[in-house]
C-alpha cells in the first residue's frame, strides 16, 4: 500500500505546522505508517488534475491505491479507524471520538480560523478592532466550555483520540495571540499534543518542506 | 433501542428548518428510526444537566441506551454506520461520503453561517455591506467549486448519503439570498433533497414545534 498526500510548494504559514496537512502527517506517524508528500503550487491546485482529486482546490489530499480522499477530518478518520492508537476500540468510544473531531473542525475552530485571516487581511480597515474583539469572544466562550469540560483530565474523553489530534492542530492556531494562556488546562493539552512523538516527527516533515521553498 | 435527541424550545429560525436538530431529525427519518425529542430553553442549554450531554451547551443532542453524543455531523454519521440508505455499502464509498460531511460542515458551511449571522447583528454597522460582499464572494467561490463537482449528478458521489443530506442543509440556508439561483445545478440539487418523503417529515416535526411554541 503506498499513501500519498499532497501539501502546498510554499506553506502560507512558512513551517509553523497551520497548514491542513499537518494533522495528515501527524495521524500517519501516530500510525507508524510511511507516506510520499507531493508539493503542489497555488496556481497547481486550481488546474483539473487537482480538482479531481480536491473539488475545492485546496491541500491536503489524501491517495492510496484506488482510493482518493479530501478534507482532513475524512482522511484522520480513515487512518484512525484502519490503525491502532487513534480511536478507542469500543463502539460508542469511537462515535465519541468522531463527535470530538467535528467539535474540533466545525465548532471550535471556525472563530480561531476567521480571527487569524481578520488579522492578516482587515487590519487597515476600519472595523478591525470591532471585528477582533467580536471574534475573540466568541474564541473565549468556545474554550470556556472545552476548558471546563477537560477539567484535570489529560485528553477529551479517556486515552488520546484522532478527536484530540484535530483539536490540538485547531488550538495552536491560537499561539501567538495570549488567548490560550487564558485557560491553562488547554495550554497544557496543547503542549501535551505537541510533546508526542509523533507530533514532532510530523512537524519537523512539513517544517523541512518550508525551509527548502524559503531556501529555493 | 430508544432515541432522545434535543431541539430548541423556541428556535430562533421560527420553524424554517435551519436548526441543526434538523439534520438529525432528517437522518433518523431516513433510517426509518422512531424517536422522541426533549425541547430545552436557551436557559437549560447552559445548565449543568445539558452541559453534561453538550459541552458547547448547543443543540442537537443524541441519546441512545447508554450512548450520548453531541455534533450533528457525528450524530448523522453514527445513524448513517448502522442503517441502509446513508452511506455506501463499499469501504471506499463511506469514507468518501465522511469527505463530503466534513466538507458540507467544514468548508461550506462556515461562511454561509456567518453571512446569516452577519446579516442579523451587524446590518446597521457601516461596514455592512463591505462584509456582506467580501463574505458572498467568498461563498461563490465555494459553490462554483461545488457546483462543477456535481455538474448534471443527482447526487455528490453516487447514490444519495449523509453527505448530501448535511450539504442540502447547509445550502438551505441561502434561501431568500437570491446566490444559490445563480448556479442552477446547485438549486435542482438543494430541491431534490427537500422532496424526499423523509426531508418533508423531518421538516413537518420541527416546524410543529415553532408552531406550538409560537401559539404558547
Amino acid at each position: 500500500m503506498t499513501i500519498t498526500i499532497t501539501a502546498f510548494q510554499r506553506s502560507p504559514d512558512r513551517g509553523r505546522g497551520l497548514a491542513r496537512d499537518m494533522r495528515v502527517r501527524w495521524a500517519l506517524e501516530e500510525a507508524g505508517l510511511h507516506y510520499d508528500v507531493r508539493l503542489v503550487s497555488f496556481r497547481e491546485m486550481k488546474e483539473p488534475a487537482h480538482l479531481a482529486l480536491q473539488p475545492f482546490g485546496q491541500i491536503p489530499t489524501y491517495e492510496e491505491d484506488d482510493l482518493v480522499l479530501f478534507e482532513s477530518g475524512a482522511i484522520v478518520f480513515h487512518i484512525a479507524e484502519r490503525n491502532k492508537g487513534l480511536l478507542p476500540d469500543e463502539t460508542n468510544g469511537r462515535a465519541r471520538a468522531l463527535a470530538w473531531m467535528f467539535a474540533a473542525l466545525n465548532t471550535v475552530e471556525p472563530p480561531i480560523f476567521d480571527r487569524s485571516l481578520v488579522t492578516i487581511l482587515e487590519r487597515d480597515q476600519p472595523w478591525y478592532q470591532h471585528r477582533l474583539s467580536a471574534l475573540e469572544d466568541t474564541i473565549r466562550v468556545r474554550l470556556a466550555s472545552l476548558s471546563a469540560r477537560l477539567g484535570d483530565a489529560d485528553w477529551l474523553d479517556g486515552a488520546f483520540s484522532a478527536g484530540d489530534l484535530l483539536m490540538v492542530t485547531v488550538l495552536r492556531r491560537l499561539h501567538g495571540s495570549g488567548i490560550l494562556e487564558e485557560y491553562p488546562n488547554l495550554a497544557a493539552y496543547v503542549a501535551r499534543g505537541e510533546a508526542r512523538p509523533a507530533y514532532s516527527r510530523a512537524f519537523e516533515a512539513q517544517r523541512a518542506v518550508a525551509m527548502a521553498a524559503s531556501a529555493g
